[in-house]
């Protein structure tokens, strides 16, 4: 896959989770203010698992347009609260981790080499 | 969930997908120059999905540390060739998919008002 099928796939899985995002919030919401219609919503979103954001939602609109329609005005806000940060945030988490991930187990490498000396240069090598 | 537990959820979503996508890209080159280590990477991520993309690595690393380290580097390069456009294609997917929705809910219902004018005086008025 190329990095445009990449960034495309991933602007679908985004866009997914922000619909499962918004469905949460719309739950929270009706949880208030209409308690049997956030039944209704989490049992029909129980059945229809919002892997892809646009077959749930081709789904809801056939049983209920008013909460699709709600839903999908909620992801669009959701979509333009949070995008901007977004880069900035996945570039840091990514380099974080990596590093994280790196110290431990150069951590891990310098115990076994007071307790192991033999396998320490084993490791050593490996990475060269 | 406010918006900023929203956008740190979904950092993570992505961390983790491009995390896929990463070991996509690995097991791909070495279907070309390494095939037998290409099926044991095959065989090992069939086991530990990558569904959350650290807990996929830390596994990893304590089979082999050089393709542990190898995704993490590949998973940097993805997040910094697409980060930079994803806001946009992210707006403008949840845009056109909504906009496509309202547009097929309008044509269902203009189609049922010329099979059934009751139903479309009804469904009009539930839209108010």
């Amino acid at each position: 896959m190329d990095r445009k099928q990449v960034a495309k796939a991933t602007t679908k899985v985004i866009s997914s989770y922000l619909t499962y995002q918004a469905v949460q919030t719309v739950l929270a919401q009706l949880t208030e203010t209409n308690p049997p219609l956030a039944l209704w919503l989490r049992s029909f979103s129980g059945r229809k698992i919002v892997q892809d954001g646009e077959v749930y939602l081709l789904a809801l609109l056939a049983e209920s347009q008013e909460l699709a329609f709600r839903i999908m005005t909620v992801r669009k806000q959701l979509v333009e609260d949070i995008m901007d940060d977004l880069p900035e945030m996945v570039f840091y988490e990514i380099e974080h981790q990596n590093s994280q991930h790196r110290k431990q187990q150069l951590e891990k490498l310098s115990q076994l080499s007071i307790t192991e000396p033999n396998s320490h240069l084993e490791s050593s090598s490996e990475q060269l």
